[in-house]
């Protein structure tokens, strides 16, 4: 047996059989052929083929994954219908007279090496984007059968260098147990999509194809990020009991599905979810959660060719808030630019976009955009418990103007006759240092003009910090127990408590097991995280005394130093 | 008579007729031609005369300007003797069989496309670099004469569209009494050097060249930031009365050049000046600093193609020290990253550079590159008052593991018997959120471990509004007055007044009329500034009553926006 480690993507532990997922051979002889027409009329149907499968393959994963897992397909989709990648290949057919494998390859490839040179992360994404949809279209030139995960027929784990969105969107939960990879991170599509499958699943392992034969028995730890070849049997005992363990504690957490949430001395709180499209609400309600958080509308702009009109928008906050009946949801209005580009928005190329022209900067500067989404959440209000918030909100000045457009919207609506919510509450993201800093004074008087405030701990952290959270060189900067990101939290809890409005989190830290304690130690009256993190935050908070605890609020805020406060933490989870 | 109004890029009154500096026409046909050596041999000979000439430009630059001044030379001598610029130049003689301007002028477009379209401000100002230097190479294979601002004989004000570092370098300033161009901004390489030249310059006027024909009389006011053509004689006497004005103030703030500086009540701050080199020194104590306040080491490193030796460093910085006399000097140590690369460091392309690898988070990384530094530093510091300060810091870990580095270095010198000052003071800079939040407790816990604060505003302020002040579109939000900024200012300075430490402040903001009374009233011990803004500085403050604008501190504070705290600071100031 050989062990070997990873990074664990998707919780569970499996065991079964290898069934390696190989990439097919894609050699071809570059030739000089005479009927350029005829060449291309071959890429044409093999466009054509390429085609319909990635529709089929969409269409399945809307189904089974909702639509953010399927906007990935969109994206190739709209690779393979591009005219500045599929007219110079035509061209040189038809100019140098080669066969149509070869001016493919050619021109993919110098796409994919300019993509893939640039200085800018979604740049490098459509090269990964190109050469998977090459490959395709390759395949079908060549007549060569690619892989298809659908095909699997007996219970395996599937291994595979890499794993495609494409693969992992076809993956059958009947018969694939898990996944091992040698590349990738916990952030991947693929580990993402695992995730949402729930099916474990180990990445970045950097060996494990070349470690492994046919009909090698594996076990998968996705819990642990391990994975074990060829187990003994006392090993594969040792697993099937952890196996069994993890089964009951999701058993134990079902139970509390549809139970509030208390502390153990009966404080209570609530545990929200975020969620990117309306397909996520069932999730939400799976997992126990009272309300929606975040709801992130970046998805209906995105992979798009133009604006999504009011009406699209109002069906899509619709449909959320019916599902959600009258539980609360947090809309958070569209949060544009950072990483997040919209071709169709013309935005500008910035030497810093994290530090730039986004969310509401560009939405108060780009009213067309900005009026169609109030107007559409507005008269989406009257189905249910509708909270708004504006993201990225650097100064007072900003929220007056955003909430004034919204009330103006409101007026014309309520003119038109059009009923709207008179109870919507109107927040802001504090993710800018500039807002969750300092002086009560300043933070006090946000919270006499807002309704609720929910941090965005994800941007708090990398501003407060100085450290972009995706650049691993600085990644061991960006530290949510830092005590200035503890004290700055404390401040806006108590700039709001003390003004009687509520304050959430909706950044990762809300729904992390050593953050917990802290957070109730604080007061935060609203957790929103993963909808599969709620169970298990629900048990953990259910064992927690929040008086207890916050009596050790002043020795938290008084730290120096991450490290120790994850150590006094720890000491109080683990007493 | 036309008046417009441009960008105010260096101060003072001229008066003078216009003298058009115009661009030569570089026209030429591509021919094809036989003897490609011959063509080659033209190429080298153009080259070698552009050699020849940046050669003395870049000396009298260094002479007149500094060393910060030419390294830009340094750089266009870089670009002619760079291979991979020079030899598909001749690739394309030899192979296409055309003349050198159409090969010269076809690969250097390609690369100043290329470096211009990327997403990276240092790659863009390398295309304005080869444009400069193609154009000379340019008018030396077609025999056409360069302009030679050197040539002015007579007194004017020179005209041009825009002016090339080399143009600016070579303005004399017997002759040339000020400029004004069509676009740049306040930061140009332009606007900077009539700064160091000391002429009056407006920059970004638009359409000044359109504007006027020869032997017009014009008024460039580069306080004001307009330009008049063909003035009245009543408006001449107005600005010779404006420009007698100016010069009385100079003389008036001359008058306390040796001056201590003392509030109207009698309280002592020190006025230091933030430097890049040590030819920078003279200025500083020509306009009176009592110190210099922030040394920039970088330039050290820029513009060479390898690390600056130990020894080479040690030079630099005892020369500052000693011309500094007893005078206190804050040494920064090296800032690279962010907007500042450096090609033989091999840093990493980033997507967010302003929150990437830079600062003390590359040095720790890389000690063959800090160690050197705090070596040579240790080393001088037996030649004046030095103190060293670490950018960038983040956490208490940052300082201690870089104070450790320093201590390490001190006592491999002592053994070695090298002298090295027992009363160097080691503080930090605060530009990152994280450290000037907060708590006083962790505030103060830093206050307990280092000799002093100097408050870095410029990257401060962009990290806590997350907003990257070189970028136009969010630049509204580099609010130096928000409140946000104050009473981080404000949580630094009591936390070192509680340690008994000093604070200082090095950025922007500190030379700033509108917030020295502020940042007295805060209680600021240094404030470190443009060498030309002490005196005025000092003039103002010996105007300002400390006490009372101290009186005033909590009502600054507790303001919610940053116009609430100018319209204050105004009132406070005129009253």
């Amino acid at each position: 047996m050989k062990k070997m480690n990873g990074i664990a993507a998707s919780s569970g532990i499996a065991i079964a059989k290898v069934y390696e997922l190989k990439e097919p051979e894609l050699n071809f002889d570059k030739t000089s052929i005479d009927n350029p027409e005829t060449e291309v009329e071959r890429l044409e149907s093999a466009l054509e083929i390429s085609r319909q499968e990635l529709e089929k393959i969409k269409e399945h994963t809307l189904k089974e994954l909702g639509e953010e897992h399927a906007e990935i397909f969109s994206a190739h989709l709209l690779v393979l219908g591009d005219p500045e990648l599929i007219t110079p290949i035509k061209d040189k057919i038809n100019d140098d007279k080669v066969n149509a494998e070869a001016a493919l390859d050619e021109v993919a490839t110098m796409f994919i090496q300019m993509f893939k040179g640039m200085d800018n992360e979604y740049m490098r994404e459509r090269a990964a984007d190109i050469q998977d949809v090459t490959k395709r279209v390759m395949s079908h030139l060549l007549q060569v059968t690619f892989p298809d995960p659908a095909l699997i027929d007996e219970q395996v784990i599937v291994i595979a260098k890499d794993l495609t969105p494409s693969d992992t969107a076809q993956l059958n939960r009947e018969f694939v147990k898990g996944f091992a990879t040698d590349i990738g991170g916990r952030t991947s599509h693929s580990a993402i999509m695992a995730r949402s499958l729930e099916i474990p699943a180990v990445v970045g392992t950097k060996e494990i194809t070349g470690a492994v034969k046919k009909d090698d028995q594996i076990i998968v730890d996705g819990i642990e990020g391990t994975v074990i070849i060829n187990p003994t049997d006392e090993e594969i005992k040792v697993y099937e009991e952890k196996q069994a363990a993890f089964a009951r504690q999701q058993a134990e957490w079902a139970k509390l599905k549809d139970e509030p949430t208390f502390s153990a001395d009966g404080e209570q709180v609530e545990l929200a979810a975020n969620i990117g499209t309306p397909n996520d609400v069932e999730g939400v309600l799976n997992n126990g959660g009272e309300g929606v958080g975040l709801y992130r509308t970046e998805f209906l702009y995105m992979g798009n060719s133009e604006l999504p009109s009011e009406d699209v928008q109002f069906e899509a906050y619709k449909s959320v808030l019916e599902k959600m009946e009258d539980k609360p949801v947090v809309v958070r209005t569209l949060d544009v630019g950072g990483d997040k580009e919209i071709s169709y928005l013309d935005m500008p190329h910035e030497l810093n976009p994290f530090l730039g022209f986004r969310a509401i900067r560009f939405c108060l500067e780009n009213e067309h955009v900005f009026r169609p989404q109030l107007r559409a959440l507005l008269r989406a209000s009257a189905y249910g418990n509708l909270k708004i918030m504006f993201p990225m909100i650097a100064t007072l000045e900003e929220f007056r103007q955003a909430k004034a457009l919204l009330l103006e919207e409101k007026d014309n609506l309520q003119n038109d006759g059009v009923e709207v919510s008179e109870s919507i509450e109107v927040g802001i993201m504090v993710e800018i240092p500039s807002t969750a800093v300092i002086a009560k004074q300043f933070a006090k008087q946000f919270a006499k003009e807002v309704d609720f405030f929910s941090i965005g701990t994800n941007d708090l952290i990398q501003y407060t910090m100085a450290a972009d959270r995706m650049n691993e060189q600085v990644s061991y900067l960006y530290q949510p127990y830092h005590p200035a990101i503890l004290n700055l939290v404390n401040n806006v809890i108590e700039a709001a408590h003390a003004e009687g409005k509520w304050a959430g989190m909706c950044g990762e830290m809300a729904g992390d097991s050593t953050a917990i304690p802290l957070l109730l130690a604080l007061g935060l009256d609203e957790f929103s995280m993963s909808a599969t993190s709620i169970l298990p935050a629900r048990t953990q908070i259910l064992g927690l005394n929040k008086k207890e605890l916050a009596s050790l609020k002043d020795q938290f805020l008084s730290l120096s130093t991450a490290e120790e406060v994850v150590a006094l933490a720890e000491k109080t989870i683990n007493k």
